[in-house]
């Protein structure tokens, strides 16, 4: 049965757990970007789902209007008796989408219980909302799970600066270019296609002049037919060298330079014009630099199954010493699956490991055999 | 509906291709190692499968034998009437396995269709064997599907070597120890408990002094219990220094010691001493030189969702300058998946690309765009 479908019946043992907890698998369906995942799920006391929904992106409903939207018709009496498991504390403010403290109130919902509290300032005071409209609010049920599950999310929110997704496009032994410079292609049009489809989700693509100036890329998002998305991102130069009049990304003008090295500055100027998702597209250098400074949130690697054995490395000296000091990432199912085969190649969707789970020991189950 | 059970009956139109090309999608559930990939359907003259086999590894049955052992009780005149389809001529000597050619002929068996010659001298003759007994045997069909599915056996069986399985362990990047040397455990339990099956396949391991002095490895081939598998390969050092009196490998003796860094050397000398299967451990040197030599016939490739940016390379300097030259292989889906998870990581098994399908413009669809 689809977890979106109606017809669920919870336990009546830990009914609340199992709606929180199918709102968080719901959430890991959709894309990671600049909203977090979120997932919905809306209950009758006798634990019947009613209706789900997750959120599937910037521009479209958050989880708990895409759950209220396939809620059937009802009286005022019966939604009152309903309760909503969301993973977010619902929103307060009207952006591309409704507010879903007023949506929520105005379907007469009588109770709603979030895992966590929304702390960036734009959409802050849902909880709030809720409660002086009368409606049952409660904090917290599985709040540790779904922190982790916008762990990255939370920390870019919270440091004010987007949220950074890298590409790498490689071969197995981590080359991005052969020792003669030649580079096109190591992935294939599989991978390549892909790889448009974040560049259509994110609001800037970042590269480095070395880049700009070996490839003159265009940076346009294109559909899989091959024309430019709707939507395109800007496009954002970052280093020293000057970027020539007849670059191909200047295109429509809407692109930056930004002349600095230091990836914080990049970010801290995209976040003082809104953006909330920036992509990461390279060099090696710009890559290099985000990494070392735990700057990316996740990563698409994409992987030709080829070895140079030299060349250009897809990223360089991050100061790790030993491999405890390793940063470790997990795949990543978030919008999809994490380990996909696209024709020759295959594309790695990787997420940093939280904390708590990255040192060494934590790898080594005690059935481990000893010695090789 | 699995293609061991019988019933299939195959199209009158293109029945013979049918039949093979079934043999041949039979042979890839194999697993790569001494003996080549091989199925073998046995079909009656309305084109009905009446059984189907393929091997599953040196010291069990051949392909043949396994589709007769499937095969139901039949009058001597039935059995005259029906095909049989092999990928590989039916090899004429007694092995650890009987001889095929003589169990098709005391099976009654009236026609052998076979898709390549077995050209190795201890097989050969299959076909003539056959024909002696008067059984029609033909020659061919497929032929080129199934010399490409075994490409790297042949090639090997023709240079006189044993067939090789390179063995790596590795980063995200391409790094199997960290600057200070530390590397356990890059890949988690689950991922070295896979390449004991690997291990437990082949008739000798492969490692280098560095790798013996550094990790003192034992190199015995374990269960997934633990415990020491029943046949163990043969341990071979290869390089000038000298393998300490305590050394853990040196263990029941089935070990030897090869004072050299050319590969070809030490493939000529387990050649020698009939190996078949050699599985290279590693470290880098060793697997750089197998790899520059072209003498990997397979990649078990285990990857770790972590970044060193630094540290030891799975793979050195190969001597290759261009994308064009890099070395290409595809996903090998023999003897199971191509690209498998275990625990955090990833394991893909590697073939190297034909000669024919190596070349750059292989890669690069008219429909690709221009650009990036």
């Amino acid at each position: 049965m689809s977890p979106r479908s109606e017809g669920i019946v919870m336990p009546p043992a830990g009914r609340e757990r199992a709606g929180m907890n199918l709102a968080l698998q719901l959430a890991r369906r959709g894309p990671r970007g600049a909203n977090p995942l979120v997932g919905a799920v809306i209950m009758a006391p006798d634990g019947t789902v009613l209706a789900t929904g997750y959120h599937q992106g910037a521009g479209t409903p958050h989880a708990e209007a895409d759950a209220l939207n396939r809620l059937g018709p009802l009286t005022r009496a019966e939604a009152r008796e309903l309760s909503m498991f969301v993973t977010l504390e619902p929103c307060n403010h009207v952006g591309r989408t409704g507010a879903c403290a007023l949506a929520i109130q105005e379907a007469g919902i009588g109770r709603v219980s979030y895992a966590v509290p929304d702390e960036t300032d734009r959409a802050a005071g849902g909880a709030a909302a809720l409660v002086a409209a009368g409606i049952l609010v409660e904090e917290g049920l599985l709040g540790a799970e779904a922190r982790e599950m916008n762990h990255r999310w939370f920390a870019a929110r919270a440091a004010g600066r987007p949220f950074t997704t890298l590409h790498i496009a490689q071969t197995l032994d981590g080359r991005i270019a052969a020792a003669d410079g030649t580079s096109q292609w190591i992935t294939g049009v599989e991978s390549r296609n892909h790889s448009h489809l974040t560049r259509a989700r994110a609001e800037a693509i970042i590269i480095g002049t070395g880049t700009l100036l070996a490839d003159d890329p265009k940076l346009t998002a294109r559909t899989p037919e091959g024309v430019d998305a709707p939507r395109q991102p800007r496009r954002v130069v970052m280093g020293y060298r000057s970027i020539p009049a007849g670059a191909a990304l200047r295109g429509d003008g809407n692109f930056a330079h930004l002349p600095t090295h230091d990836p914080h500055e990049v970010l801290a100027e995209l976040a003082s014009t809104g953006i909330d998702h920036a992509m990461i597209e390279g060099g090696a250098s710009i890559a290099t630099a985000f990494l070392a400074a735990d700057l990316v949130d996740e990563i698409w690697l994409y992987q030709a199954p080829m070895l140079l054995g030299g060349g250009r490395k897809a990223v360089g000296e991050l100061g790790i010493s030993t491999l405890a000091a390793a940063r470790r990432y997990r795949l990543d199912e978030s919008g999809g699956d994490g380990l996909i085969r696209l024709g020759p190649d295959m594309a790695l969707h990787l997420e940093p490991l939280p904390a708590a789970q990255t040192t060494v020991t934590g790898r080594m189950p005690a059935s481990a055999p000893q010695g090789a």
